[in-house]
């Protein structure tokens, strides 16, 4: 199956952004059953994450803590004053893959998928791909 | 193929546990000679690393430097007390997907893979599904 | 399809290796138009990841930031000394998958796919593997 592109915005610097539903939109439209949908996030200051979204103090303490593991106080070359942005898009990844069993993806009880923005508020995109059983 | 779960138990807070073996029964009960096996953690303090099994001083090393990268003493909003182990969880990734060839694992020389805990001791469980070539 | 092993060398102890075009051969040779090209890394001190390719500047930040954020000067128990490598692979994962359509790999406007070196130089590989749609 083609690739689809789903539109989104962000509203912050840091923020992350819980896809979810978007991607469970995604997959009940093309009435897929069962497989696995690729997440893929073109931009290279912002990543893809599965985690808590329970309780919205999790996300707040992870941008938190990525504030103080990054440098942000450091001699960078790139001049668009961005690098930590780059940094903590390898340090969380690209893409995600989750399950998709009887038309729904398959979380954990906890789970939420998120898009990271690093260097917002910006429009973004995810491109979003089901390989079939 | 429909998705396994294959449980585990971890034993300490923070602990790396070998799963290579338990996949590769995975692998041979499905019978599939040759594909991707899409390994996933539904949990939201855990992840799954590939890296080094020989000397488990390697896993060690990672947990020691983990413990002082994440920040462990910092404001954090989240009550429970566990927001370094949701940090470490996206920092690590919730899914690793490794080749099925001749019906086997195909890993690297020293590669193993490992179910990472950060806050255990608990029950845990991950998911398995095999997209054939 | 069966994997393929691609081949390439590193000439830095820490080095950035944009490997975009050998995966893109690698797809024009199989003749396959539409699919997922997943890349896997075989090796315990070195990672894939995807990120800006345009300013140089950005990956020499990158890796100018891990070694801040990894200590260096730290007790580690295993003996060969590159347990800082072992934790950035851990930290940037061993694998990228990436979309593939109408025969060409599907990237964002910046991005192109970097094997990343953490305990160079040395003569290492890739392995591909596609799952067409």
């Amino acid at each position: 199956m083609k690739s689809d592109s789903i539109n989104l915005s962000t509203n912050s610097k840091m923020e992350f952004v819980d896809i979810s539903s978007m991607i469970q939109k995604h997959i009940s439209k093309s009435g897929i059953m069962n497989g696995v949908c690729h997440i893929y996030n073109p931009h290279t200051t912002a990543g893809l994450t599965i985690n808590e979204g329970a309780d919205p103090a999790v996300q707040d303490d992870i941008i938190s803590a990525f504030k103080k593991i990054v440098p942000f106080d450091h001699p960078y070359r790139h001049q668009e004053g961005n690098s930590p942005a780059h940094i903590l898009t390898t340090l969380t990844g690209s893409s995600v893959n989750v399950f998709i069993e009887n038309g729904s993806l398959k979380l954990g009880t906890w789970q939420r998928i998120f898009f990271t923005e690093y260097d917002g508020p910006r429009s973004r995109k995810i491109w979003c791909k089901i390989i079939t059983d």
